[in-house]
């Protein structure tokens, strides 16, 4: 809670003086200075002779993209919720989510110092119907691309590096007539410490913090190119199985009829699993499946 | 957290639709529905046709005192510590404290609804030795005249009703040559539930919810005028006396050098406790008392 404070008056002025900061939150000096020791650990916070300071690169506020309306949020329930509210072309970015959702109503579990962000486009119905395989390919280019990592995509939609899931997606859309709206939600694990052993984060990978807006603006770069992308269809298929980590892979997977466990042979031309288990071959879709691992 | 997001809201317009709350705070409607109606126990909120109305003279940011400066946050460490950072005759109101303080660091235990306030104001050294009993005084009268109820004070600067706390008072001061600045800390159950047996709260005494912004304007009436106050010090101390229900009461005191036990039989010219206990009479003194309680 102080932490977010902190992170709250840091956010309109890079610049502050710890002493003011502490007038203001109304908690003494001492432990103003300790708890910027704790969020230099997933901030790019300097202090300096009594000077505390964000690095404008690692501040979502400082971000102006054209053409989109960046809203950066201490806390929300959800930077899903919190889009329904706003008009096409919004970025929500939260420091903190309070009701933070995964796929199949999962709860996401939030930490400081990742992105947890939200962007409402309006799409049509092949951009919108290529979605689901489009954006693990948009990121898993920049983890290769622009941080030189080797991320890969869980079927359906995770992206893992060393098979540990280090970005999500959730993907939700409203239809007035033939307008769709997408809300992309992305978790992404930069700068945090994820608490789960089957996570890791950017910063984890490289050892070191990287400056948020970068991976940002990346981000809103090639999600503002979206319906453009979307046109060449074989190319897109062809980089999420390229990319795709499970095929091939022995995995366990949790339906809703039950569980499956088998050697995953191919990809369907709707995204669904085909899995050769010991009863013959099965077939898993993204909206039936719960939960699905990885094996040896 | 979502309360005193939705409190947030309300603060800057006393009107706020219900949809565009959840969408701003990032919950749905429904939840923030809920939400209200849990506020409302604590609060003067009404609810028509999906509009959400805080009645101002519930919400201290409508206050305007002439002469001083109110400032009105939703949650800080404590409203002390805030002060420190502000001018003389400010007024920091705070609906929720994360480290509240009461007498000899004993933790304060905050609740929505209550009035948590620090006044910094200038003394004189005659108005700063006298406030100790003064402020007691001062919040009786106010619980009595303008309230009707039958406050009375538990040494040393408590104010109870029926025996349970009502209002807790924290004294701080700094001193610059002969410049005096007072902080004093007042903690008011008005509408909250305090989670305490031994306490109560205005509402649970009127049985209804009653606006804070009347209370408060009483105490900054009173407050303002204290150095005049100060001036008839024979009447204070009277009226101080009066008021105080642990003369001629049994009590339990807890200091630091152990228990004492025994009948209050009168009270010193410096407010100490004379106690006429089994072994003679025992001198209880504000600062090394750390608690007292009424026996039988």
């Amino acid at each position: 809670m102080f932490k977010l404070m902190i992170l709250e008056k840091l956010r309109d002025k890079n610049r502050q003086v710890v002493r003011e900061l502490a007038w203001d939150i109304g908690i003494k000096p001492d432990y103003v200075n300790m708890l910027i020791n704790e969020l230099q650990k997933n901030f790019l916070i300097n202090v300096d002779r009594g000077i505390v300071y964000w690095n404008p690169a690692d501040n979502p506020s400082t971000l102006k993209p054209w053409g989109w309306n960046l809203e950066h949020r201490m806390v929300v329930g959800s930077t899903q919720e919190v889009a329904r509210g706003r008009g096409p072309w919004s970025v929500i970015v939260a420091e903190y989510m309070l009701l933070g959702r995964g796929r199949h109503g999962k709860k996401w579990i939030c930490s400081l110092g990742g992105l947890w962000v939200t962007f409402k486009i309006p799409v049509d119905s092949v951009t919108a119907s290529l979605a689901p395989i489009l954006l693990p390919v948009i990121l898993v280019r920049i983890f290769r691309k622009n941080y030189d990592v080797p991320a890969g995509i869980k079927w359906p939609n995770d992206i893992i590096i060393h098979d540990k899931k280090i970005a999500g997606i959730l993907l939700e859309a409203e239809a007035f007539k033939d307008q769709i709206l997408l809300y992309i939600g992305i978790g992404l694990n930069i700068n945090n410490d994820p608490p789960l052993e089957t996570t890791t984060s950017l910063k984890k990978v490289l050892g070191r913090l990287t400056p948020r807006n970068r991976f940002l603006s990346l981000l809103i770069g090639w999600i503002s190119r979206m319906r453009k992308l979307a046109e060449d269809q074989d190319e897109i298929r062809k980089s999420y199985l390229k990319y795709l980590e499970t095929l091939n892979k022995n995995i366990v997977a949790k339906t809703y009829s039950g569980e499956v466990s088998g050697r995953v042979v191919d990809v369907g031309e709707g995204g669904e699993l085909i899995v050769e288990a010991q009863e013959g071959l099965k077939i898993l879709d993204p909206v039936t499946t719960i939960e699905l691992r990885h094996t040896k």
